[in-house]
């Protein structure tokens, strides 16, 4: 079985390079039972997921992560509890925000996200 | 099936009602396989998680809820994730936090937390 942890920080580095600078490459990431809720709204399945992450008010973006906790999980999932700050181009106020993603493994011994929760923390 | 929205609120008023004014109360929603992570420290197992939920450095504690976010999970379980502001007993600065909670059910319609992780978010 994958290395939680190692898996967790793998995903976490690719998850947020490309949510910095081309959040439409997230797609693969996620199928068609996957659920994200973004500040309260919620969003199922691969194509309302990328067009809520590709139509947000920034579009490059660098991500700080502060704490990330790995966890195992049912049947070779994976949780992962994130907090950190968003500072989108050309902002000087970072924006601190909590994440949580469960990913669970796929038959090709890739990862898929079944569920993906944010939340913005303001000061 | 439970209505996760439903459960997952149950829960919360449950568990923070306990976590308030008495903790080693919470003994019941862990199992000898659940997982807790407080501050980025590992716990496993309900003595070792009760040993520390009751041994933190305040006892009444004021909880308050300012987002709460739930997701149905995989076989029935129910994804939590709490931002709030804990108000310990004779402290004047609210501290934040952001919490998540894996619950699973239980062959006699109850629920366990399987995962847990806490983080406090400094200002």
């Amino acid at each position: 079985m994958a290395d939680p942890e190692a898996v967790g920080r793998a995903f976490l580095d690719y998850f947020y390079g490309l949510f910095s600078t081309n959040r439409a490459g997230l797609a693969s990431l996620y199928q068609d039972s996957s659920l994200l809720t973004f500040e309260g709204n919620k969003f199922q399945g691969q194509q309302a997921i990328i067009q809520k992450l590709t139509t947000m008010p920034f579009s490059n973006v660098a991500v700080q992560r502060d704490t990330v906790d790995i966890q195992p999980s049912i049947s070779g999932g994976i949780l992962i509890f994130v907090t950190g700050k968003l500072m989108p181009e050309g902002e000087n106020m970072p924006l601190k925000f909590s994440q949580t993603f469960h990913l669970m493994p796929t038959p090709n011994n890739s990862f898929v996200v079944t569920n993906d929760m944010f939340r913005l923390n303001y000061g």
